[in-house]
């Protein structure tokens, strides 16, 4: 068993980790923290886990205990992870944190979207960017896991394919993506209150998103050269899941391409993933195919048969975009089985 | 493996079968019948199992294929059971009946209410009513299972304590009940589309709803005398859960109980249970705690400390009123552990 | 045209006033106050209202800009009017309270539900409760208004017919209610986020809302006796609406009624009424039949042609539940015609 | 009054036209057919139309009632107003067509994305294209209005500014949009139904949606040249509301435009428009802040300060993208102010 520490776990990404380990036969959580509800029993807080933490309890964040776990998630708003994690890669623990504290490799950069310093610049060089999809050797490896953002976890499975293998324009590739509410998270906000979002769609942070720089940095390093994409979030009524609609143009000397040499590219690219679904070419994605489930999906679609493709990429943001994906870097630190404990179908309907 | 047909399968109990059997580490799903879509992989009608069911297309009931089975499993409108399950049981298959078919044990009564004659009377005397909390025993030994409607599951587990122990009116009882859409199925029925149920609430069937007999029958049998109910279902703007809010009034010579005393009833009689919880005293629980979960949650309330007794229960339909609960009771009778595969935490959020 | 302030603007019931008042003929809306967001637009806050409010802003409250109007609707926390009414009825300006502060009539009890003494009883002599159905000739003459509760009017509406009558037994009556989550308001909680409200329902604050006296205040003057009710309010997904299923048995005298002469009891009541809709009996009325609209609708059944009578009525919680009927009761006071403003057809779909 | 017949009453677009006219003070519906609810009172249909039309009942179509109204509304599938227009419009009846039969002037392109053959090129030269921020003089000419689209409502009035003004490139023009599923229409289909399309996103008919030639021909015709566009339609888990996300390029020439330029070539050229709502720069409007009304809200960004712009523009498809959009026709061609009954705010929460 592996023994198990999660640091913040009041928040959608906290409760779904539970969620996920309950089930997961070689986990074991030992300390959950939380400032504001230490003392609150898990299950009170979370009725749904009632039949699977009886005994837990949310604590004080304490060093002592948490360094005496072989991994601590980091559930936690940014800057957190920041302020713990080289405390406790010291005493061996590895870390694996699901905030944007370790996903972008230029702390200047950082510094800048976030609007405070980098708190550790110095775990940069070990802090490995844990898309499995692209970095599992890495993984394999590594003591500490950025774990992706869920906008970014989608944009990148679906256009690295095309990137990696040099056919498409890197320049002028456009992002319009629909998140579920649950991507802002469990704090008390008007903007994510039922009455406000529920019958409603809007876009949101048009080119302004925190995600942009990772996204840009992930497909920049799968080209090889500097990727420029407009990245427009919109919330959408729905409470999971993230569907991204990717536009981008093939190259001029690739525009001979077949349809099926495109599908191709893709299948063989996943072929090997337990965690990407390449559908059928023309396939419509629902996100309620991968709700609770750690997949990503993709479909392909060339509307008018000219240079214009379309990557529809769909993931739960809370599962590949986040939670489940951080479970799945777990699997392959510790040598299991990568889709261990995250076999589950989406929940349709 | 348990080599397993459905009868079937397009239906949202159907495909919710298919999602807990899929995980199921016993379970081989064979055959899946659909008249309507034979030939049609599963996997396309239902993308969320593509990762699971690779191979397995629907095809026309047949009925050496379904025999060669060890169990079938009926997901279909009322009266196919009544035609098929009897070839099926000379042949030494078992049969659990998610409709209607067997659920109750007088003929006449059934065909009242169905508005057709009861197809198959003489397999009532061996149909077993698959409430593995009341019927335990029974289910071991059954070849035929008539798994419980969603509203009966509810209501018969928020109130048998209470009426086995002879301890409130057996006449005036109130079952007002919150359902979601998934209720009405999977059929393309105007009432059923978004439009015509989101943001809205209705009572329905407002005492004539077909789960009055089977409700009457199981809280009678409980009692070991006739019991009257009101049975009010009205439908909510969700996809999965029943809310069941009930009340009685506690007979004269027991109103002098205290509330931990009640408690203390519920908890005794489901203190064994894997599948139903009893929460503390006044809690409210929701029903997305049990969200894709085989479980039933329970609350007592006594509002103004007289004879009043309100106890509120929760499942969710498609798993614990439906799918979850026959594979419960197919685990029962392959003296499996009563809850494999049925492990998993409420989806939340 | 009639000059209003509104204190406490920004809430639901704030800017559904501002909604229904852009489209009075009559209403002139001068003032309306907000310590927390002065100086902020009425547009920039509500963009559906920038065709209507182009000039209007958030102001700090100004007792005497408030007393130059000719009445002043309050849509605040409770407490509030208890402090500002007297002075701006001393101005000669009337007061339309949407809070709960002036609907008891007894100020002991209205300290015990609400936790705080009672700011104003000198002025509840005059403070005139404003449910047109019941109180119109004291609406036409009052200075101050208590615009009644969403589920006190919902179920006093339902219920009032039968106790004017005598008609049904006073004690025992349960009201099982459902509710929108706009009732929750628009404050910032945890409880009222989407992620938390939607795809669930959940009873909440059984036997213990602050509803509750104010629905025992109405009925028992209805009755000319005291009544005794169970109140269970639900939570149930949807953004506004309110469905009350009421259960009350008829006494023992009247139970050979027939349901044409139960049905005839309600059209009589309220044949003249503008606001409320008698519908053929065993109806099942929509709450999205009355989205934003000014009525409530009504139905009847007699499930088991026995003394149970089930009473169902929907209302809009923010409309006629609460700034609809606040509009009623102005163009009460004002001589106007009832349903100024208020005529519009519910959004359906 | 304006006597008025409506042929097809019983789908979305149907209902809300009623919804609409119950409360215009110049409206008198005198007719409303229904082959399939022949008989019943509309009331009966739609309870939310209680109030408002006591005694109209749907009818078989008969030509001469029709006739006999000022103006007959076709809220009908396509094919239908192809077959009864030249009959109406030949006793001097206008027609104003909510299908798209009208809508596309080369009716060899219509029967191509239609795949039946048109059925009145003969009325091609009078059909109006009734976007009234474009061709207004020729509606108030018109005997014969095509109502455009919800889509192109929303793409066109967020582009042709743009366009008119030669301002961006008319090739590689993206129209990523989200659509409630009331645009699926009210018939009974499986992918309507509740839990099919509640908590999931998915595009759908990617590049083959008939409003493809409807979008190119108003854009070509504001740009004066042929326009080319990728259009890709997504169901929202919404009831009422359309988004549009488009992506254009800045010609060359235009790239050093200021913000507050672009900004004053929206403002300009809808100042004197009662239903385009331009809202300050980078502003994100909210489908709901237009909900059940008839207005039209656009913003502009340019999210990395290049020669890409992003307009975002909401609608309710219902209303601008439809019925409210008939009702503003008629007015036009009724010669009364172009707001008459469709003065109020949206539904907002």
């Amino acid at each position: 068993m592996i023994n198990l520490g999660i640091v913040g776990g009041t928040g959608y990404t906290g409760v779904e980790l539970l969620r996920l380990l309950a089930v997961h036969p070689e986990a074991n959580v030992k300390v959950i923290t939380s400032r504001s509800d230490a003392g609150t029993p898990v299950a009170d807080m979370f009725p749904s886990l009632r039949d699977h933490y009886k005994e837990l309890r949310f604590s004080e964040p304490d060093a002592e205990a948490l360094a005496a776990c072989d991994l601590v998630f980091f559930a936690t708003p940014h800057g957190v992870a920041h302020a713990l994690a080289a405390d406790l890669l010291a005493a061996g623990t590895r870390v694996v944190d699901l905030s944007a504290d370790f996903r972008l490799q230029d702390a200047a950069e950082w510094a800048k979207w976030y609007g405070q310093p980098h708190g550790a610049p110095e775990l940069l060089p070990q802090a490995v960017y844990g898309l499995p999809e692209v970095t599992r050797e890495k993984i394999q490896q590594a003591r500490l896991i950025a774990v992706p953002g869920c906008y970014p976890t989608a944009v990148q499975l679906g256009l690295i394919p095309l990137l990696e293998k040099k056919l498409i324009a890197t320049q002028g590739i456009i992002a319009d993506c629909k998140s579920g509410v649950s991507g802002a998270g469990r704090s008390a906000k008007v903007g994510s209150l039922f009455c406000e979002s529920a019958e409603s769609m809007k876009a949101y942070s048009v080119g302004k998103h925190r995600h942009h720089p990772e996204i840009t940095q992930g497909l920049s390093l799968a080209a090889a050269e500097p990727v420029g994409i407009t990245f427009v979030p919109h919330l959408t009524p729905m409470i999971r899941g993230i569907h991204a609609t990717l536009y981008v143009h093939l190259k001029p000397e690739q525009q001979q391409m077949s349809n099926a040499e495109l599908q191709a590219v893709f299948e063989e690219r996943y072929k090997d993933e337990p965690c990407v679904d390449v559908m059928p070419w023309e396939s419509c994605p629902e996100t309620r195919s991968v709700k609770g489930a750690n997949i990503c999906r993709l479909a392909l679609h060339r509307p008018h048969g000219s240079d214009l493709l379309v990557v529809l990429a769909v993931i739960d943001n809370l599962v590949k975009g986040a939670s489940g994906q951080a479970v799945q870097n777990m699997n392959i630190m510790f040598g299991l089985d990568e889709s261990t404990g995250l076999k589950f179908a989406g929940l349709l309907p």
